[in-house]
């Protein structure tokens, strides 16, 4: 079966040829190679408008993003052979960098697997799918994880909005074996209990884990606050790491009840103190009622879901630092997070930084953080960069 | 004694209400406050054109950077309970995070601070001054050192280029105390000989401390090749941490010998190979013959040291990265720094990355960095943030 072609506009291969592996479809060529003519998820042939072959990639019409590069060579083609080479690959590097088996295994075009996410919680795989064209290779996908990886169940979690924008209907299913309603996890001796079927993401945020590592080099602080604290993760090495007093807000009582019940297992939680409440509102009353902390952690869900949202978010993230350093003690820390890949890292020092002015506060820049290593981020591919991290000290004068 | 006032122009005050502490000489009103009448490195009030008071600062004809503000509150002049303030907040943070007193103590504005450096080695400080402005403190801060650190020994290593921007002259000298010629030096377990009256910067590169630490983390490499190795910082660690057999490049034998030296007294000689060359050069030589590395290293000196120098300077770093590429074996790690201010991140990513496509190889970046927190950056002042390091993952194909 010969692999149907589509050719790109004049000059619109440059972003492929620098190594993205996006196509928009205002660059596809319509009037030579018509994008409904393609099944949602077809491969095809990417040709330049001079001819230059330029990779296989999957192809959405309904999709904005209209093609995915899969391969830039001819010899590989989409197939059993090209996923087994890409899960190997993603392996052999978390195997090198994770002494337990729990970590994100397959990171999307970071992995050179674009519409493709997999979790790794020992024996159990959970996957997501975010393209059409990854949808329709999900058989050979999961042949091919199950050879590689061998695991004794595999979940698919597919309960993401990014699938709309695709066409691609949302769903959770089990895929292989007895998938666990929860399962054991266990980051630098804390041990935390996970939902893989109704957790948020796919039951933990791995993408933190190396900020909340690169945290303990700090030192322990004595009071700590952990605003949009979810189930525990940062909080709760806090606590490990000697904290005296952990305030650990989140709007969701299902999210409290499980960090309370993780603190228990870590023999915490007498210095573990849950909120409940909406994080600024929460906030504002802590401050309110002359609250400081040492160490204030922020790690709030994506103020900024869209480009149409970046004012509006930015102002956002201003907010909720301001209140952040409002709320820390002279000399204290704030650890400040942005999952929103419109913010960029400047962007968001610039919000903390607008903040200390408005506080009168000096401001320390001690390190940087991105997501973990076994979220690759492909440098050609500014989307696959979407975390943010930041760890501040406030001087105990402006400057 | 008054306080001579510096008159800023309409709307120049700006950056100094952002958090930045820099005046250049074509933002003040000259007219009313002419600069020809300061004294070199003289104290100042700093007011904007509408006469809002800004802050104390120290004022350099003879600079382009002609004013540089050291604190934002009247009741805080400069003098001795300022420097004391300071430096005990510098050393709160130092003694926080390392438990030897090996670091950088003071780091210019980023400590509050412009105008000095401080490098610390236990009983002996190795002082840095650039301004005019600190070189007339220059007792004062010494007395402060003497009375918050308690040192035994005091060296003054003024051989800076910078000093030139202020009309101050280079020199080096003992100031407190026996300065001794060598003095050793652990990092993370291994051994270093450092001379600090000779030695580049104060003898050692702290700010490269975290980043060498992160290194470990992605575990032994067999075949590592250290380009720029100076006194073996880098390669000594990766031997330490398992490598059969490091190839050290440095073009001074007075570098490779107290390289050896090192290898020595960590015992790990027999797996250091020195060779002496230019970087390009070499990385040539090596890659003629069929050489390749599972780790290799690069860090240069700045390649660009004046905004004038950045299209040349890239391209330097883009040769050099595309030949570091180009003897790096599939799924080995490159790691690679710039100490050019003028680089910024995305610039050196982007150098790193144009290599990738020319070489034809996949990218993975695992992780970013910048100097270590003994080197905290002034999140409004960018001139703080100099140093950027990526450890990538080149892909066992291309992507």
């Amino acid at each position: 079966m010969k692999t149907p072609v589509l050719h790109l506009l004049k000059d619109q291969e440059r972003r492929l040829l620098a190594g993205h592996c996006w196509v928009y479809s205002n660059e596809v060529d319509v009037q030579s190679t018509p994008l409904k003519d393609f099944e949602p998820g077809a491969t095809a042939t990417i040709v330049s408008h001079s001819g230059r072959w330029l990779g296989f990639g999957h192809v959405n019409p309904r999709s904005l993003i209209c093609a995915r590069l899969i391969s830039r060579e001819p010899s590989r083609p989409p197939g059993s052979a090209l996923w087994i080479e890409r899960i190997k690959a993603a392996l052999a590097l978390r195997e090198r960098l994770y002494p337990d088996p729990f970590y994100r295994l397959v990171h999307g075009e970071g992995d050179g697997l674009p519409g493709l996410v997999v979790d790794r919680y020992a024996d159990l795989l959970v996957m997501q799918i975010s393209t059409a064209g990854m949808e329709r290779e999900r058989a050979g996908i999961v042949t091919a994880l199950e050879q590689v990886v061998r695991p004794r169940a595999i979940l698919m979690r597919n309960d993401i909005a990014v699938r709309d924008l695709e066409g691609l209907e949302q769903s959770v299913e089990p895929l292989l074996g007895n998938v666990p309603e929860t399962l054991d996890l266990s980051e630098r001796g804390v041990r935390y209990l996970v939902s893989p079927q109704t957790g948020q993401k796919t039951g933990w945020f791995f993408d933190q884990a190396e900020n909340r590592d690169r945290l303990r080099r700090f030192g322990p602080a004595k009071r700590v606050l952990d605003v949009c604290c979810y189930t525990g993760a940062w909080g709760l090495q806090a606590a490990a790491l000697g904290a005296e007093q952990v305030t650990c807000v989140d709007n969701s009582q299902t999210a409290l009840d499980r960090l309370l019940e993780n603190a228990e297992r870590n023999q915490v939680a007498n210095r573990i103190h849950p909120l409940r409440g909406e994080a600024f509102t929460t906030l504002r009353s802590l401050r309110e009622a002359g609250e400081s902390f040492d160490l204030v952690i922020l790690d709030p869900p994506a103020f900024i879901k869209r480009r149409k949202d970046l004012r509006e978010g930015t102002l956002a993230y201003q907010r909720l630092n301001r209140l952040g350093l409002e709320v820390l003690a002279p000399g204290g820390l704030l650890a400040t997070s942005s999952c929103s890949f419109h913010l960029s890292a400047e962007a968001l020092l610039g919000c903390v930084q607008a903040a200390a002015r408005r506080t009168g506060r000096g401001l320390q820049l001690l390190a940087s953080g991105q997501q973990g290593p076994d979220h690759p981020i492909h440098p050609a591919i500014p989307e696959t960069a979407y975390l943010k991290h930041f760890v501040l000290r406030a001087l105990p004068f402006p400057f």
